[in-house]
């Protein structure tokens, strides 16, 4: 099991057919891949030490394919997958056995892999530079690793103040455009979480990755690296054989869908050693991912790191409930870190051990998933990969959600409304379009509960990456809760009409209780208040039979008898029933996010290879503008303090730059850290009527502008009211080379 | 040892006197004696419970004491602390044995407190009813116990939509008011900390606190908490003698200063049980309040939550510098979460596991601690309990911050014009200016290297609580850090000319260590030249005589020999020197201040005991308006509708109330969750020119304004750039009774 992807969590696991994860694997394979076509960079170094630049490119996707020719190429690969993708339907629909249905869905993953690698390959592209990007964003302390005087931790990042400020402003924006928008009811949770919340969400039995230790040093490998890598070795070794060259190759392919006990034979079959020591390696050991520590003093309290945020606002459904007046839909979110103890984190901050996330919980009426938006956005269009596209080889294709809901393609409105809001948010905060896609998990890698799930996947130079998950829950994780704790996470819905029916309920004697179980009578009065229908049928049977039942709570067991409680069968007229809402959950992967922004906003000026930039939009920029006086010359000072002065009271977060260097330069400086506009104090400005000119990062753009008209300008710019063409228009333009300023 | 207090961090601890904490624990007994007059309110109680509102009253100090029948009731506890005081002075000044002066101090404390309890009980009060405010905040869901359907953990807690939306905002108006003001640098650190980095900043070692357990089920107790009840019902008990008697009470005077084998003779000499079985406990146990975890699989790498924010500023140091392009001054700042494993939490916010805090890290050469903005702010008046003052048993004063640092009672001007932000922030967020107060800490409560410390305390009903900490720490922190991994945290300084040195310095033979120590390489080269001149002098002398040299460096040892490294004596001309800058510390704890403006903003309306608001200002309510449909009547809707809209156009959040209920009982609604302003939609709003009435919380004047006008005014309220009495005299007054639709 690969359990990198933030939306796809331990929640989902075992509840499906085992082989889920396995289209998650294939984004990182296909990473993998993409990431041999670079000389390594380490993600280790210690700052202080000069990177040099290696010239690598990367070719990246960008647009749909059209070009007949590459429809060519992969026409018999699509068919290859096509029919795989057909024998599984078939398996399925002949109930063939599970193993069966496995393997068929393994061989499907294969070729859908090599389509995507080579559809990746022929399609166009442009070249990005990884490792040069990488330099800027640590030169210029966008993030690093942690305690890097230490030594750093992998794994583990520290935004400085650009990463920071970036940071903040993609959550403040984040809680406008979904919580503010939506009157969402937001949440701020405990991280440190006991263990039996997260032993009822599934994650203290499950969550967990196969690992192996060198016997002698305790040093520790995740199973499927190892073996893969192991396997690879072998196979390009020129003394192995072709049957063996096959085997491995067979075994790599079907790696994603083993079990322990099948990697454990494969590694006694070909004798795998510590690659690092030649040490014998320990049995495969299932490692739970969760970071686990003691609360309270006493060490009797067990409890871990949390692994999402989603579980703080599930257990406090009901008072949220509450909150919103008993009243369905709402939606509560939630802002927080999680953690994750990875074996072996890699691929910067794509896979860390703590990161941020941002999550949506909707719940509604299961019987009523529409939302009073979706007709204001159902003409926008998404490109949307599909289960059914996936499994014919097809690709990824645009589709208006309007559409996709009523074709059934996606399972409600609400689902689709939130889709679209995802796309957009995505947009507006710097994701290329053209490098966006909503795939659609596969019958076989969703939870049988949830009704459907697309993942906003990003192309990145480590290959397509969930960002964003949204799936559609149904009641499950509500009633995981209710199960542990007895205390009935529903709503209560009106009838349209009052109905008569046969009620069966226990009646609980609470004196007798108390008596005799004095804190505990409440827990007791809870869990039979919490039966259902069969299991009163049992506790008055075993009344009457036994005179007396052993009611079971959260690992306690009471004996109850006669006196205690007793099962009353009656009709009743009922105007509300109860209902377990459905919870449709956006989730993000805020670090992943930030990771593809830089990716996507990462520039090369034209002409000047040596110039990058970083075209953040104005709304997330970490710095709104920068205030630059032409020279040290005194005059500009009171100018620079009192623009500044202005700016600091609209709230532009801005950066004086009077350290000597051309103005050109200093543009270059402000235009890495992402800075959208620039301020120039000039020998003009002394003089009446006061003026300064604008320039905009992106085009270079520069305008003569009124000292007075400047906060408002960039205020409105940075909020997205007017756009630089507005301010063009209105401004005369500035004309000075600024390549001559900047060499 | 106690530590609840979040800005006098264990940093200070291990480098001074003994008795540090003992004030912080003068509040907090206090706060306990505060906490006896009221009858006991459970926080673990579950949701859907109902609570008794208990008739109890809370008296609060409100202003400074100027009743001279008070003044006489006091005088004789004044010249008691300062006879104490005195006595203390002469002890130091006479340079007595260590223990005497300790045993000096622990009678000054409880003279002090005597003093201030006096004080407390004589003063002008306000009632105020706990019980009534915390049902307020459980019912509308500011915050609860977290996991309270799983019954909850102590320490910790759930912040709901109106906590958390308080909370952001109040995080917001931190950032503006600091980080953009100031051109801070924020940066955002991992928790997860391994253990080297809290090995140097002193937490692995000293950061516990006494406990001891009940050997058969493992049940803990802080050990000084035990040892003051049992002595307490031994006092209380009739058949003790007056002999034992007076010592107990001796005892318990004495208890903040004991140490380990003190108490431990106490706990034998009263044959100390457990009070919960009567089973033996264990003897003291020393128990690091950090929440231990590993990090990776290996378990080999030991790691910490951290218990603060602020190493995670100083291990970035030098990247700061840089990216201030090595100037000083400059500040970081962090608003992160930290987590402590109180041994027995308690006091709801005021003392919890894991919690917010807002840090600034302000560096500046020592010797240069001038702040430019000081002028501005020099004639703002502060409430200033001196050092001074506390060992003469006088009162806090109220003191001109330019008056404060220029007769050197506060150290420089940058701690001053901190403490005089710190005020204005905490005003700004609704503290009662009253109930706000500077203390300094005495010279045996401060570390050795500080040069100054004060407290912002704000008086609550527990007590005065230290809820921002404001420290000069000189250059301790960068210094441990520097030692630790031989990372030289320093900057440089420009000198006015240029001067002439004897340089002594190692010389190592790179390659000769590369071949032999590989990668350790670097960390050897690093180490020596972090090496002073007496430790060069010892490097020399031992490569002299013995041909070796052993150097250590994080718990390693190398050989060095004289292939490998020499010793070099020069004279140098130098530009600039190296220093160490001095760290200004504002450290903020966020649980705290919430806690405190809950409390002094929870307000009853004149005649109507049961109808309690909170008067939160408009900058951090958790919304900023209601929207009200006088009724169901549907022609209302679209106006509801539209005003929402524009208003989430602007980015102000709101709530849509259109439940049933008068339009009385929903502004009582509203009002308890602190909102401040009410838009009604009523049948003259149905009329060209469209308007509504507008309600201000506090006051519940109203006024009838144009629709088009009442987003921007909201907005304008909001921010602070106009006042209600401003919107008051530009409209038309509306007149209604508003108690009549309440009732």
């Amino acid at each position: 099991m690969k359990l990198l992807c933030l939306a796809s969590k331990i929640r989902h696991i075992g509840f499906v057919c085992s082989s889920e994860f396995c289209s998650i694997k294939r984004v990182c394979e296909t990473a993998g891949l993409v990431k041999s076509l670079f000389t390594s960079t380490s993600l280790n170094q210690k700052w202080g030490t000069k990177k040099q630049h290696r010239n690598v490119k990367l070719k990246i996707f960008l647009e749909e394919m059209t070009d007949p020719k590459v429809e060519e190429v992969l026409a018999p690969l699509r068919a290859s997958v096509k029919e795989q993708g057909d024998l599984v339907r078939k398996l399925k629909a002949d109930g063939a056995p599970a193993i069966d249905v496995k393997q068929a869905v393994v061989e499907l993953n294969n070729r859908k892999k090599l389509l995507e690698e080579k559809e990746l390959s022929l399609s166009p592209h442009i070249t990005f530079d990884r490792a040069k990007m990488e330099d800027l964003l640590k030169r210029r302390f966008f993030y690093d690793q942690s305690f890097a005087i230490y030594g750093g931790i992998t794994g583990q990042f520290d935004f400085g103040p650009m990463g920071c400020a970036f940071k903040a402003n993609l959550l403040h924006y984040w809680r406008q455009f979904f919580v503010l928008e939506e009157q969402m009811l937001e949440v701020d949770c405990s991280a440190l979480t006991p263990e039996p919340v997260l032993k009822a969400s599934g994650h203290v039995d499950r969550f967990a990755d196969l690992m192996t230790k060198d016997v002698k040093t305790g040093e520790c490998f995740r199973l499927d690296h190892l073996i893969k890598s192991h396997l690879e070795k072998i196979s390009a070794d020129k003394k192995t054989t072709e049957g063996t060259k096959a085997e491995c190759k067979d075994i790599i392919v079907k790696l994603d869908g083993m079990n322990k006990e099948e990697m454990h034979a494969v590694m006694k079959k070909f004798d795998m050693k510590s690659p690092l020591t030649g040490n014998p390696l320990t049995e495969p050991i299932e490692f739970n991912l969760m970071f686990a520590t003691q609360i309270g003093p006493s060490g009797l309290v067990k409890g871990f790191l949390r692994p999402e945020t989603a579980q703080g606002i599930f257990v406090n459904f009901k008072r949220l409930l509450e909150f919103n007046q008993g009243r369905l839909p709402f939606a509560a979110a939630q802002i927080g870190n999680a953690f994750r103890n990875e074996i072996s984190p890699r691929s910067g901050l794509i896979r860390v051990r703590e990161f941020t996330m941002a999550e949506i919980e909707h719940f509604c009426d299961p019987s009523e998933k529409s939302h009073p938006k979706f007709e204001n956005i159902k003409d926008i269009e998404l490109l949307l990969y599909s289960a059914c596209n996936q499994m014919d080889g097809k690709s990824a294709e645009k589709r208006k959600i309007g559409e996709a809901v009523s074709e059934g393609l996606v399972a409600n409105e609400t689902l689709g409304y939130f889709m679209v809001r995802i796309q957009t948010f995505l947009h507006d905060c710097g994701v290329d379009p053209a490098r966006l896609r909503f795939r659609q998990h596969m019958g076989n890698e969703m939870a049988h509960y949830a009704q459907d799930c697309w993942d906003a996947e990003i192309l990145t130079s480590y290959g397509w990456i969930e960002c964003v998950g949204c799936a559609d829950r149904s009641a499950f994780d509500l009633t995981q809760h209710t199960k542990a704790t007895g205390i009935r996470l529903a709503a209560e819905k009106k009838l349209n009409e009052p109905k008569i029916v046969d009620v069966v309920e226990s009646v609980p004697n609470k004196g007798v209780l108390g008596k005799k179980f004095k804190k505990d009578a409440k827990v007791i009065t809870d869990a039979l208040a919490a039966l259902n229908e069969k299991e009163l049928g049992e506790l008055e049977n075993s009344l009457q039979q036994q005179g007396s039942f052993d009611l079971s709570v959260a690992n306690q067991k009471f004996t109850l008898t006669n006196e205690m409680v007793s099962v009353k069968r009656c009709k009743k007229t009922l105007h509300v029933e109860e209902i377990i809402p459905s919870v449709i959950e956006p989730s993000f992967g805020v670090g992943r996010i930030m990771y593809a922004i830089f990716e996507h906003n990462f520039k090369v000026r034209e002409n000047d290879e040596q110039r990058t930039y970083l075209s953040l939009p104005a709304v997330i920029a970490p710095l709104k503008c920068s205030v630059l006086p032409l020279s040290a010359n005194a005059e500009f000072h009171p100018f620079v303090k009192q623009l500044s002065a202005e700016l600091t009271k609209l709230d532009i977060s801005h950066k004086v730059d009077d350290s000597s260097g051309s103005i050109g330069r200093r543009y270059a400086r402000t235009d890495e850290i992402a800075i959208p506009y620039g301020i120039t104090v000039d020998f003009d400005t002394l003089k009446e009527p006061y003026s300064a000119t604008l320039r905009e990062r992106d085009s270079m753009g520069q305008v003569r502008i009124p000292l007075d008209d400047i906060p408002m300008v960039i205020h409105n710019l940075s909020a997205g009211k007017v756009t630089w063409n507005d301010i063009e228009a209105r401004y005369p333009k500035f004309e000075q080379q600024e390549s001559k300023g900047a060499s």
